[in-house]
């Protein structure tokens, strides 16, 4: 870990960073600024502080509808989404939907289902893979959209619960999956109790974006955002760290990495890990 | 390639299909049907004819605005952006943006940027991989809605004018790619000529939804999708079929697998590929 991550975040550090991430908005050219549809877009928020109320079904079936029509490559539509209730949550989890939330869809990159057709990748496991993260992903983003058009808020989840990528070797027992159908987030929905959620320091365009050849970012950008994530972290979780949290996640990755791997190049295919394995 | 792909579509069945295709409307239940942001999300369309108008840049701005506040695992962003006009695209891929639209955008999946910050990823190659495709994902969505809502139009590439995942190992060339960043589509932005696009053939959402255990598709639903789409493409494409697509697709998708083997495990570690090449 760089000496970024191990450095302490003084005091006035803290104040200086947790300002800027509270100054932090949307940038919204005056020409649009009364597009509604593109404020619901950009004043999108993870919102994790649900009301105790249920979503209609109406409305819960036009936020999988947007799922359902999301764009894929050659229209391909590699995905599946495992729908949740509070009550069927509980039921295969034993525990309630992550943030009480009263729905939930885990999203699946899913080729098999496509298999059965015909045989749409042949002998290309980690491009079928990826195809397959892309599109699902794009219904998710979709689906997230649409929720925030209808008055709701959701999150995706990787890890929280058990309930997204870091957990796929699980979640694959559980419910019970085949081959080549791969967990890759939940999402939980509901209506956002009242509170100001700032927005999570996010770099800026110049950072992200390149004109001709790749640019490096700007190092000091890059210092100054990790300050915000680390004050943006110990303001929302006064007891821990975002360097905790980091190594928390560190410790579950190698399992996830060789459920993973598994899951896309097969058991009996050699993978790096396995490989390594080897030597 | 199944029986199904090889079956000859008959007249009769074609023109069922088609009509099936035309027939193809969003299902948005009457309690959230005069809702606007709704609207654009589930009547996007990928389209593919443009008008010779540009996109002013405060228009542009708001699209990777949206880009760039999508969400992302732990917040890190892992998404760049190569953006282009139509000069700049010709400058460095020697011929017109596809469907020669006047703005594009590469969608990177970046993890490099984050390793000059930290080491989010220990020992897990597969596992930031598909973070990083995953997050891009939603970035690429995010934008395309954008677009959506302020009047535009976008389509998806993958592959089109070498434009995507399935030319990666050029497009790192070309743009001049350091480690950890992949380039997975393509999206180009214009305003759409007049014409109806219709809907491309979509699954039920009984096809692609369970709960409880996973459960597998109808075999019929997934005949009947398979008859849409080759009648689709007939009809938009008169003089290729579907199978002659696909087909070329799999000429490419070997060199593709192995490009992005080495981009993900790196060009010295042992991938599925190699290893059988050892045997």
């Amino acid at each position: 870990m760089s000496a970024g991550m191990q450095g302490r975040i003084g005091a006035v550090g803290f104040v200086r960073s947790l300002l800027r991430i509270l100054r932090g908005r949307p940038h919204i050219p005056p020409a649009v600024k009364d597009n509604r549809a593109l404020s619901v877009i950009l004043n999108r928020r993870s919102v994790r502080r649900f009301l105790q109320k249920d979503i209609s079904e109406d409305v819960f079936a036009a936020i999988l509808e947007a799922g359902r029509l999301a764009p894929s490559a050659v229209n391909l539509q590699t995905w599946s989404f495992a729908l949740f209730t509070i009550d069927s949550w509980k039921q295969t989890f034993g525990q309630p939907i992550p943030f009480r939330a009263p729905r939930a869809a885990i999203i699946l990159a899913d080729t098999h289902r496509v298999r059965q057709a015909f045989e749409a990748f042949p002998h290309s496991p980690l491009v079928e893979h990826t195809v397959a993260v892309m599109n699902a992903s794009l219904a998710a983003m979709n689906m997230t959209v649409a929720a925030e058009a209808l008055g709701l808020s959701s999150v995706m989840l990787s890890e929280t619960g058990r309930s997204g990528l870091l957990d796929a070797g699980y979640l694959k027992e559980t419910l019970e999956l085949p081959e080549k159908v791969v967990p890759i987030m939940t999402i939980v929905f509901g209506y956002p109790r009242a509170g100001w959620s700032p927005m999570p320091p996010k770099l800026p365009l110049e950072a992200i974006s390149f004109e001709g050849s790749y640019s490096e970012s700007n190092p000091a950008l890059m210092t100054e955002w990790l300050s915000q994530m680390k004050a943006g972290y110990k303001a929302s979780h006064p007891l821990s760290s975002l360097e905790a949290q980091l190594e928390d996640y560190a410790s579950k990755i190698g399992a996830a990495e060789a459920d993973l791997q598994a899951m896309v190049f097969g058991e009996g295919k050699p993978s790096s890990t396995s490989s390594d394995e080897q030597i």
